[in-house]
């Protein structure tokens, strides 16, 4: 860390701000740069804020010269993190896709769904059974009995099951139900809940709080990494802007920025992004352009009747076109979807069936 | 609620909408507005959510005409919610003054601030025992030990204590020392937590998200009303911006809008808003000139030694002569400061000593 | 225009409310709908503001039924506004492609470049003779000069040239060197340039502000619209957001909702949005797959020794390398690259210089 | 300005940065920090941009010193900046008042504000004859004949005039007219209009951009202040944020922000920033107590009539109200009110029509 002091620090300052810096366990360095004192060191520690020099009189900038997150950075991990949940993957070059309802309403709507996309060869099934919803006089999910709809269904399919955990107290019994754990934007900073999920063995999906930066949003990461927990994936889902005429603003720019800073993979929401299901499939393949590891998005066989988020749920018919689309286009990107080839499966279940 | 259909609603589409609307327990009104279809209902029920409209075919806009919450709503309950603590009031009218350290780092500097701000005669002492941090390397807090140097503080000084709880799980531990519970501003979306502070007796403040509108602030209110707990304040503390130059923007015109719009009593924080000590009193003075029913200010007797935000934390000097100042501020807008008038504390210690 | 009154408007706010749409010469309709008085009329005419409405006593709630722009619109205009520029074409499903510096610094600078943006088959060079700069001491860039130097770049290669217009005093001088004017974020409510722009003949390149949303993106392309320039482009170049990790937040959503708002062309600009030139590519494939009209891209010789902007430039090499991704990447989407087939165009020239 | 390179700087490239600095005319000096090699050099001639150097291989931070803007600075000019307009005086202590309607619509509408205005003791009337509207539809404004109504009131009344200026060509016709030009949020960028308000000797309001950053809007000072134009105030207005209930967020902090930055005057604007007249007191009184020089507030006899920004417009008694609390609150914080005393004046009247 670089502290350059004001052109009116005294020798009592410098030797203050000396004196912190060794109170940390550091060896601090004095020196001069552009006619003003710089004293700096080199931590080998755990990370050390700037917020503990910010106060101190004399100091006028203060650069840190890494990254407050360790565990997410790609310096000290370079190679990609890849996650395995059931025969899907996640990370490493291929693009995911998941997929399913906003909500677990019922047992004929989850499986409805998940039967069409099951067909269309999607490995990974969402679906909410516990919902942050924005008034508490919303539906707020069918909680256990939810979950057991979702085993359910991966009984049936085969399908891994991702679904949201909103309390510390529900962790153990979501991920006794649930292949995936996520973490919903509201709570990105729910620190006792990252901790939670750090501490149990399910691959996490960290969605990106609505107002978020990529820092806070690694370091949210660094708290489910620090507990133990190595399998996150960081999900961009719109971040907040003054324009009202999409439901979030998707970042796609934070899609290679992250490839650059972190091994973690990296999916792309473009249903929470746009809130329009019409505006769905452009920026699905936007994001997988960019670089994403893979999508999850809202699907429903009868969007009109959906309990939440009917709007910008895709039909299933709809999803089989964009997969279509995606095959050409992560082809065109030297990439692979990793979706089940659905001919070779009903070839499988022709020599099932004849055993 | 309003729906306005498009211009090419179908007969079948109407229909359609108004067999929705009757599946919710309410009667469609259909009838016509610039060439357009609206239909429309009367709820008198709970909240129903525009959200459930918005996915079915020929709706082109939809008109909420009354807000999501009702609990906190001005509307529904004309008169302010006055809280009391100790000898201190919320709301009401006067100028509640709460104030101390980020974090209880020691008994030693705890007490040494509380004795300074006591001495001024402020009745209510903040100090945070759970931190949030945005690294997970950064000092956490004393827990436990810290709400017992509170709890020692309060003893010796008579000041009630604010504090902020993180998890659900903590909230009996921190409501048996507390006098008042923080909700924080990475938690204003924390539903299970929100519950949980409902479902107990102390009062909380609840900070806005750092870039939650209004509606969903009121509404993050409403999920602790609806727990049955009224005593809520609201604390505006800054959102986010494009500009860095300071920490977050102090949203000063949302105080005279809630206090249109509900009776809680709105609370300014203007050292998380501003993020430098200096900017502190102009801040202050300003959310109590807009109408703000108190200020929760961060104070610390050797910010330059602070173990969290020394940057943003004053001196109790300068306590002292923004005390001074918020006096004459308040008699000229005809409102009171509600701190302990020290000349009358002085002659009633005289008398008690002589006892 | 629909009004949806308050519960307590009285006749006599009805009445005039009645007579203000009478004197905008509409008919006003009154009804009503969920308990509510309801006044609406259909507008024929010019478009009528919500403005005007507002603070009218007893009115509750305003519902415009058309967007304020109309020369803009998709549903006025449903065939795709197609801009030719020299041998370009930009809308209609190609992908238009422009490349070029920041500035035009000097004669060899532009040179260099652009003979290797011609090499690689581009159309259209970018390049700013007048610059506009956060600071008055920054390089403002070489004026008439530096349009010379298009003029002999355009004569030697041709490629078009696209270049920003400042200033309403400047639109012939540019409009006689630039095959197409820009108009940069700063200026997208500058609305004398706008209307200066919109009455001569040259295609117009309308950057979005850096904070409007896209309505009134849309109000300011109406601007130079309804002088009777109908070659307007509308380029997405990165909205202002909280996280300064990256220059801007590319809003790639946007991309999609004007192409069903709008027939204009949309054009993505990647080097502004991002601010690295290491995110460029991905960026640029992004806009491409969410249904882009075209790219515009800053490119360097040297980044290294740019006056502007060498951050976020790229090197003619990785032009190069973005052009083979495109093609890929166009084909499939089932659209084009408008590049120039540099393998027939060699061939082209072989007769030529065999003539 | 002090360059932190890369922990990979190889010797070639620490060469190549220090012959960036000797060619702008500087000496560098290579040093080290924390085991990174650290270039530095002192400026004393003009501002070298933080973009010159962002390019070159090996920088990895870029600490700039000084601020960009040198004129506006407050370390330059210690001593506020103070402005005579008729009898008003903005900066130094008091609290200027500007207040009348958005537009000027007609004479008669204009007299009546304007008489009303004057008979409290405003001593600046606010009037639009150039209006910048979002959409091309909308009234755009008098024009010539709306400074000649403009003109005809400071005969009358002897209130100072300000109006807004949006083009170049008409500078020296509202220099004719106003005692104070007024540069619009749209227009803070707009620099070839800056430069001509610059080089004119009226007095100007520069507005800050709906999305400018207090660093940009002093540079944009700067622009006016470089041409020789010394009486520039800065007037907050509201900055753009994700939440609609307010037309824009007062950014009250930025107001003693910039009493440390600058010399100039601050104004704060509540009418726009809030879009609400029942918000515009208590905001208008939030920014007088942080610390503003002044205020601008639209006024309208008969807001439900206006043709823009009714629903913003105070009537003339609330103005009268406002100026009661404003006399008491600036009395509290040792300021004056500069508004005529009425008393006093009618006094005058008195004595002059005895003469």
């Amino acid at each position: 860390m670089i502290l350059v002091l004001k052109a009116s620090a005294t020798a009592r300052e410098i030797a203050a701000i000396c004196d912190r810096i060794r109170s940390l366990g550091f060896a601090p360095a004095v020196g001069s740069a552009a006619e003003r004192v710089v004293v700096s060191f080199v931590g080998a520690g755990p990370a050390i804020e700037p917020d503990l020099f910010s106060a101190l009189p004399g100091v006028d900038k203060i650069l840190p010269l890494r990254p407050a997150y360790r565990l997410a950075s790609r310096a000290a991990h370079p190679a990609d993190t890849v996650i395995r949940v059931g025969d899907a993957t996640i990370g490493g070059g291929n693009v995911a896709f998941m997929a399913g309802p906003c909500s677990v309403e019922n047992r004929a709507q989850t499986l409805e769904v998940a039967d069409a996309l099951a067909g269309l060869g999607v490995k990974i099934l969402r679906g909410g059974a516990f919902k942050p919803r924005t008034s508490p006089y919303s539906f707020q999910g069918l909680h256990e009995s939810g979950l057991e709809i979702l085993a359910a269904v991966r009984e049936r399919t085969g399908m891994a099951i991702i679904t949201e955990v909103l309390a510390v107290a529900d962790v153990p019994l979501v991920a006794a139900y649930a292949d995936i754990l996520q973490i919903g934007t509201r709570n990105m900073q729910n620190y006792p809940l990252l901790a939670a999920v750090g501490a149990q063995a399910r691959p996490v999906l960290l969605k990106r709080g609505m107002s978020a930066t990529v820092e806070e949003w690694l370091l949210a990461a660094e708290y489910i990494l620090s507990q133990g927990n190595g399998n996150v994936m960081l999900c961009e889902r719109g971040i907040r802007s003054f324009d009202k005429a999409t439901r979030g603003v998707f970042d796609v720019s934070a899609i290679p920025l992250l490839k650059k800073l972190t091994h973690l993979p990296v999916i792309g929401d473009p249903s929470h992004a746009t809130g329009h299901w019409d505006l769905v499939a452009p920026v699905a393949k936007a994001a997988v352009a960019a670089g994403a590891d893979g999508l999850i998005i809202e699907v429903h066989a009868h969007p009109d009747q959906a309990l939440s988020d009917g709007a910008q749920s895709l039909r299933p018919a709809r999803v089989a076109a964009l997969l279509t689309d995606l095959r050409r286009l992560t082809a065109a990107l030297d990439r692979g979807l990793d979706v089940r080839d659905m001919g070779l499966r009903l070839a499988e279940r022709s020599v099932a069936s004849a055993a």
